[in-house]
């Protein structure tokens, strides 16, 4: 196969609003999935849509730094470093840049009851992986045993399990 | 200053059993803090001892890949891959050796109700960092909203807030 | 100094449109000098106006690949391997992503002679460095020897040395 | 098939004077095609050849630094760095050697209308790749638009159909 | 065939003492050969043995840093710097941390004649590699000239020949 | 101070022969010490004569590959690979191009009684070290134990005791 242009292309429509999910919101992510062109090139990209008072909840890259910039709306967001567990975190408006350090967890939540909000991220890895926090603790398959996750948590294992219930659902891959 | 063999070596007593904390495990890094001579040299290496029914609970290296080998007890261990969220787990004796991926959330629980464990792990940093998911979530400074972790962890603002006030004063570095 | 959260941000108005350049185009490159918490952690990220029939000439980032993200308007680009010159190009809608490799010689022209457009660069270094090929070649401080140049570019001395002339006022920096 | 020493070596005959191109100049590159052992090591080696008056016109190695060392004559060479375009150039005699950082644009000229000069290049990759900016920018297929050519080297359309009809002639490979 | 937890594990009996070879030591490497999880991961484990008296003699690691840790007995570490040859040594004790950086000829050699010794090795390469010196001197197959080895080592070649001789017969891989 | 043309140039003297040392040979080495410009970028290189039957004796880099070009005369070169230790040697002549890979030991003899040789050697690294085996076993300072080297060596300890007397002196840096 002769390698040519579309090797580094995408018609990804990354102008495009995207439905969000559960918990209002939905990323896009091109990586080299998408663009066999990325190979050994250690970038990505991604468009995120947040609904009205939607979240990307605490999750991490295990790969890759972030750079996100807020194309539409108000973001508030966040990350928390590795002991202490400090959290940095910051009110984003429309042409704000913000970095989110490599491996470590952060958020993005639209704070208007209203308004839709969209930034760009963009990754140092042509597969940056994500973990979202709650998902991978609560809902992987098969789940982490609730003696662990009881003790981890703090809470009584019934807790666990009504999380783990809940979660296991949503993680239909 | 001259360099001379100290700069590379730690009377790091890792062969001492250490007093557990509140979950029951004691994690004992020696990283480039420690011995100015790993600097630039991408390893470190840790004790990690366990109570009878203790845990190393749910947590994330930032910038390392961790090798763990079981000197005494039993461990019951798992990491979560990302998407889809996977967990693969084993239950490790005295000489085995397991593999936690860069970046992945991993956990260590002794199942024994009578027996210690001990482990060492090695990591494929000179500073790792370590991300204890429970502590980073809720017992961050400042605190995460709890809008956003009620939503993410699908669950009331209230349990939310209880679990703040628990992990808070954890957080004492 | 204490690091806070305003050392991983940047007020950068990366939503506003930029007054363009001679030759129909504005970057305005986010990077480390910008955002100080960038430090070691090898991306960056800049807003690309273009000007109708703007160009953003034939230039290379030494030390970084790059992803193109389409916002506005219409853009015809490309690249140039590296022994044989083959020319890899592409017309990128809104939405589109395109890649340019690592070192690679590539530019951007938006063919629309009534619309702007605009794009979302984004590059796998916290200093990728730019170098315009024609400043670089002809308007560099001091000017490389015509007599190289014009055998380089297979033209009489006098079209290097009215090049030259044009370019030297360019680069004022 | 058995790795053997042959593996690791090339009888390259870099010793050998080589016959000068048309802008009086000759690089006998050695990498990882011509000596499978160098993979994944990262450094390759080339002889240089230099007709009197002779030179290897301005180009880039996207992914190496290059360490040039002069074996006979005299070279005018020098490297531009990217913004602001600094040209940092030197005389080199025999015995000399000069450094030209990754991904900056290069050249050597020999300035001794009577003798040939010789020198021995190593570069920081297995594959370095080369791209003369001339030969990219006006020979490469399919060219580049003439319109985008025109407005970046600020000349007319003719000249750039001129130079492109000159440059695409040579890029035989 | 999918990826499960097998892959990054190994039932490698690493608290299991091993029969030592003729220098009074064996070591026992865990990298990418017996865990396929490892492969990009860059970090191995080792155990080690020593007889009373026994030792792991000169060697060096051609791709890896590596932390020793003491879990039973004494030993006399050392490492030798490059220009000048600087001897690092340290007695260590139980318990106790040393670090060989990257690439330098190192040892240990357990000085109690009664008891014997075990130490953890972790090395910052999934496959380091190891280079025992005398064996990889006098004893490669084929063998190194004895012209370059009498004069190398300063002594007559009926030395090197009857080194080969005696080293020769124990490298059988 | 102002980074100019002279932090990447050094008059190095490269094409004149130096006098050699007691085992035949003198390596002139430009590494980022005498070329500050150097610094990250990977890269160094150096000259080599060899007197009539004069050796580079069996040594390594720790931290680099290296190319090896014969300028003038013959070399019969090899290395050693790790477990098993196989020699991989080859006799070059004039403008033939060997490679010894990262860590390897590795030596040059020049076997003609009559003829110097000359070589160029280009390492991928901008500071690699050298290790040569018989004075960093038997010279360094201070001496390693003759107990250590009398077993790993399998000589008495008188003959390491003489061989150790003899590199002391030669260590003189």
């Amino acid at each position: 196969m002769e390698v040519n242009a579309d090797h580094f292309f995408k018609a990804a429509k990354l102008d495009t609003p995207r439905k969000t999910n559960k918990v209002g919101s939905n990323v896009t992510l091109i990586n080299v999935m998408q663009i066999p062109g990325l190979n050994t090139l250690g970038i990505s990209i991604a468009r995120i849509d947040y609904a009205p008072l939607g979240q990307n909840p605490p999750h991490t890259h295990p790969r890759a730094t972030e750079i996100l910039t807020v194309l539409e709306g108000t973001l508030y967001v966040g990350f928390v470093t590795s002991n202490p567990n400090t959290l940095f975190s910051k009110v984003l408006n429309k042409g704000d840049v913000f970095v989110f350090p490599k491996g470590l967890i952060h958020f993005q939540f639209n704070p208007n009851p209203h308004q839709p909000a969209v930034a760009i991220a963009t990754l140092s890895s042509q597969n940056p992986g994500v973990i979202t926090i709650a998902n991978a603790v609560f809902g992987s398959k098969p789940p982490i045993s609730d003696d662990v996750l009881a003790k981890a948590f703090q809470v009584e294992k019934g807790t666990i399990d009504w999380l783990q219930a809940q979660f296991w659902e949503n993680n239909h891959y």
